[in-house]
């Protein structure tokens, strides 16, 4: 039997704690397979209070999570702290300098300050392993590193934020209001007080900003990718896509294109025949296009502390077993530099949805501004809300002011910047009661 | 940059020129990324005529497989002939003892030989890897030898072979009989003329004797997966479980029990709304249950020259980066004895379908044989065939023999044991016109 691969934890919160978990639970597996034990010899943490009778063994405590990491009682650094600065940023550039292993969940520190910490590790020899900090429980970055490395990739795309896509699952499956399926997810731990970060698609925008990185070669850009949110998403806009045939998700994609990588965190329209509308609640999915392999597809728990857990500590056995490779596949001097193709570029089809005053000649100045960007229909769905009117649906009483109509529109393929202008031009028409709802319909 | 990386290839079909293909397409790609380019230094098929102008460059012919696999001209013998004797194995073996990395898609070859293999790599040091050999372009080889080897694998299923799945597929999209779908797989190439091995489930059996090994450390044994093909499953079975909320897959599943592990290869009923149900035509899926991650899926094509040569070029790519494990895992002398659980003690729900006679007394018959056994039922549907009848549905004309009714049973959670002797007698009894149809449900 090898040496043991020491560890120090800084962070025991969900995550922290199921690692100490797993470890405990698979010591023999682990010696077994690796031919060496893995033992936490240090930990830290925000309240001391956590750590008693929790089963740390002998590790030693530390107040300072710097100390820790660069501590000589431990070969591998174990960042679960989070935050994109402060101390897990200090703790792991000291860690890296000190020539130790880093393992981390942290997406928003990786998100913004990941080329200098992976040139760090580059310098030391060690390795910066994430695998916990895209897609939870899913072997996405191991997939990208490794399995695909023979692949060009010409599209990656998932659902990244299990938050949202809880939200989502309760306002299609219970036909229930956005700010009502917040509240749920709320109650439940799903969502923070200040939602603003899941729902604004902030951290999924994160999630993907690594992913563009590892699949494309580039460096990681966090602030070029196009984020819209679900907030905007409303009941009518569930049903008029389910009664489509479509299903609403916010998804994470990026494109490889002729101008650059188009990267964007959106509502989309996906057929709901596809695998990744059976994606439900918190589970997250990443989808891969490469030119060998063709379309690949994970799916797993996108959060929870033991699901997480597995992912460092797949990080941590790969460290056990020697395996030390540029944390974004290429080395850092070799990463193109982040060209992203504006969004105005993109093509596909369009979900539209507008509220259209009852009047004469309004419908048709409408299609006459699709048709002069170029922008022809596949479906057309005229509905008028039952209840506004008092009179039978879809007969006004004689001099009483009709009610909009609401008209749902897709369109065949054309561009964003086609739909930005056509769309413009209906509201300053003032055809319409409220500016018009445009969702993408991604194609997969 | 390192020394190249020299590979011989032996067997020059779909996969072979795929994975030619590959090296070429990619070659500044896996320069950057793995400091060494990947050389094919000499290459062997069955007819030269093959190799003529299809660019291999300055690859070296070899007439005979070991001459190619021991020729030190190479540093990893590829081996993508086939068979599970014969001249594969002979040149694998050879390879390994030669001290040669060896990369094979061959999973009949590993199902019958791969642990006396694995322990030849072993003693020479070197790695044996076959990710191509199961479920094709889906890297589920290096998921479960890496992302979970921190995991207690506590079941394993998947939709492994793209001949019968594209069988059932169209059986269920397009109400075709099973033969009809048949010949459409054979004139689109994805079946051979005599198709045994394919709808017996013999393949699918070859890649879930791997699978178990690999998720429960066990050694290999095939000869103690229970198999059943998917030939016995006609139209009717196909629309009584669209009916019932059911699609009907072959499915291999290998379950931890207490008895041992449970490995089965057979047509299961799903239900629709799963992500698996989604998986449509020559598409391949593996799903996974481990202790800590929860449940894992992955989706994606199972064969086809550039998504297999895909694989094999990961495996490729793991030796260039100088990543050898041993190839189930754990050292051979570590893998325990397959202990495999007897299929009576499975337990689950059941569908059943029966061509029961119209006589008095013959569902009550059937009923009582069910609660024999202690089964109980979910649901009955009971439905006589209209084109049988003269008279008007349901109706028999006076005097005429009435046709026996379809029934279709699905009952509540019980054991195999149970079915199999409630079946008996209900066959005996001699209600029913043929021996009833009973199909597993897996919960998935």
């Amino acid at each position: 039997m090898s040496e043991p691969l020491t560890l120090g934890v800084a962070g025991l919160g969900t995550v922290g704690t199921g690692l100490i978990q797993l470890l405990a639970a698979h010591t023999p597996r682990l010696e077994r397979t690796l031919g060496r034990s893995i033992v936490v010899t240090g930990v830290c943490a925000r309240s001391r209070d956590k750590v008693r009778g929790a089963g740390f063994g002998s590790a030693q405590w530390f107040d300072d999570p710097i100390a820790l990491a660069t501590d000589p009682s431990n070969a591998v650094f174990v960042e679960l702290i989070g935050g994109d600065d402060g101390p897990a940023k200090a703790a792991v550039e000291a860690a890296l300098k000190a020539g130790k292993h880093v393992v981390t969940a942290n997406k928003a520190l990786l998100a913004k300050h990941g080329v200098m910490l992976a040139r760090l590790a580059e310098e030391s020899g060690v390795s910066l392993n994430f695998e916990a900090a895209v897609a939870g429980g899913i072997p996405i970055i191991k997939m990208l590193r490794e399995a695909l490395a023979a692949n060009e990739v010409r599209r990656i795309y998932g659902i990244l934020n299990g938050t949202c896509n809880f939200i989502l699952t309760k306002m299609t499956d219970e036909k229930r209001a956005f700010s009502d399926a917040l509240k749920e997810a709320q109650d439940r731990g799903y969502a923070e007080a200040d939602p603003t970060f899941d729902i604004g698609g902030f951290d999924a925008a994160h999630k993907l900003s690594l992913l563009v990185s590892l699949a494309f070669g580039t460096t990681i850009a966090f602030d070029q990718i196009y984020v819209e949110g679900i907030d905007r998403i409303t009941k009518a806009d569930i049903e008029a896509a389910t009664e489509l045939g479509y299903c609403i998700k916010l998804l994470g994609v990026a494109v490889r294109t002729d101008e650059g990588i188009e990267a964007r965190v959106t509502p989309v329209l996906i057929d709901e025949e596809s695998a990744l509308a059976e994606v439900s609640g918190v589970t997250n999915c990443v989808g891969i296009d490469g030119d060998f392999v063709g379309n690949l597809l994970l799916v797993g728990p996108g959060a929870g502390g033991q699901a997480t857990a597995s992912a460092v500590a797949s990080d941590i056995v790969d460290i056990a077993r020697g395996l030390v490779m540029p944390p974004f596949i290429r080395p850092t001097a070799a990463l193109e530099p982040a060209k992203r193709a504006g969004l105005t570029a993109h093509q596909g089809n369009y979900y539209v949805r507008m509220s259209v005053h009852d009047r004469p000649g309004a419908m048709a100045s409408i299609m006459r501004r699709m048709s002069d960007e170029n922008v022809s229909l596949e479906s057309i769905v005229q509905k008028r809300p039952g209840a506004v009117h008092p009179g039978q649906a879809g007969e006004p009483e004689p001099g009483a002011q009709a009610a909009p109509a609401n008209v749902i529109l897709i369109t065949h393929d054309t561009t964003e910047d086609a739909m930005r202008k056509a769309l413009k031009a209906i509201e300053l028409d003032g055809n319409v009661a409220e500016p018009p709802q445009m969702i993408r319909i991604e194609d997969l």
